[in-house]
């Protein structure tokens, strides 16, 4: 059975050595770490590899999930003529040290490591430097989910881009949320089923139809008076650039 | 049983006519639309009432759930001494006529027709100009959900305000991303695990600690390319803005 080694430590490796170590066609033998060994991946039969371990695995698949700073420096010193690929939505094969056989497997998803992941439901995007690789990454993302795509650095890198507003800004509205209710006492679950909902709906819903509130509605009264109570500057920059947007959008829907 | 009288044919209306259409100690004896009829309404036992029926109705609790600047018109020919409240987030019941017993009824969540709605775990805030008006209202509340809070206009002013990023910005974010996978031929639906996930995390983290990406991990490099990507000057605005507030989030933490 083709061997596969996972190198990093932090969530995303965590999540990938939870779900490798019972894939049906591929062994994983274990995760080595520029860290060293991590408490967290204590579950069976993972286990630690050393330097010495990694540098003498033969006929591996390395799969570097550290860091995008990172990934040069951990796979500088794998192997030569492995398959070597990185799990990052926005480096190109080409960080990876030109004597591998370079590639990617991104799976697009934000991970916890005390959160458990659905990956059946996560697309996976493949890339190889060598075409004749691409059917093993292939059947090793298979392992991780049955949504897969081939796909290109430019394509990733817009992909990640489109992650970040969907995921990051949108954790960041929550954060902002929760600090708005803490400042009023207010428990941020008041607003679970709020969130909740507007997460939902998009599922149905063109993002754009779904729009409601005081921009969409350009009601500029409630808007105004919003701006005066929310005390950071910088809060208030982003509530008038995303109310801005919000009604410009209505001319492109 | 005390009769209720909705006033409003929008997506607030519809849910609330819905779901009190079934109310055990209240009688929903129909709705009025400054516009009139509507078809969506088409479910039994409510019914559309005119002018006339309105102004002949005693003994009624009437619920103006109507855009914010069509609250005080809507309220004007309402019978007097009656209880009248509003379901805005964003406005004082000093909005409805002066002749009135005035309240306020907020339901905290995003509306739409064609989504069904989970009454039983959205919090319902409540006023009343007269506190001898509070018990009914809150009985009318309950119908709603058991999840009720007695709140003041500028407790309800902030909520707003933290609703707005938690839902109206939040799926704006939602649109810009729909729109940077369309502009790669990508369907929107890959994103969907992604957002389903990060509304989900924050049930058990608080949103700061949830946060990741490339801002909070201070990856300038990969930031820089992203902005290189989006055309959008806008756009672009939004994510510097947003990128330097999340790094700005890590010292509050």
């Amino acid at each position: 059975m083709q061997k596969i080694i996972i190198i990093g430590s932090g969530n995303v490796a965590f999540h990938l050595s939870k779900r490798l170590q019972n894939a049906a066609h591929f062994d994983l033998i274990g995760y080595h770490s520029p860290h060293g060994l991590n408490k967290s991946f204590d579950f069976y039969p993972t286990c630690y590899l050393t330097d010495q371990d990694v540098f003498n695995a033969i006929d591996c698949i390395f799969i570097v999930a550290v860091n995008d700073d990172q990934v040069a420096v951990a796979a500088k010193n794998l192997p030569a003529s492995k398959l070597v690929v990185h799990t990052s939505g926005s480096l190109p094969w080409q960080t990876l040290p030109h004597s591998m056989r370079r590639g990617v497997l991104y799976p697009l998803q934000t991970f916890s490591k005390n959160r458990a992941v659905q990956f059946d439901q996560i697309p996976i995007f493949v890339e190889t430097e060598f075409p004749e690789d691409l059917p093993l990454l292939k059947s090793l993302a298979l392992e991780l989910s049955p949504i897969q795509y081939e796909s290109t650095f430019a394509l990733r890198q817009h992909l990640h881009v489109a992650a970040v507003f969907s995921c990051n800004f949108v954790n960041h509205c929550y954060a902002i949320a929760q600090q708005l209710c803490q400042e009023q006492a207010l428990p941020f679950e008041i607003l679970h089923p709020l969130i909740e909902e507007t997460a939902e709906k998009i599922k149905t819903l063109n993002p754009l139809q779904a729009q409601t509130g005081p921009a969409i509605r350009h009601d500029q009264k409630t808007m105004d008076r919003h701006l005066s109570l929310i005390d950071d500057p910088q809060w208030q920059l982003i509530y008038k650039e995303m109310s801005a947007s919000i009604q410009r959008s209505q001319c492109k829907d």
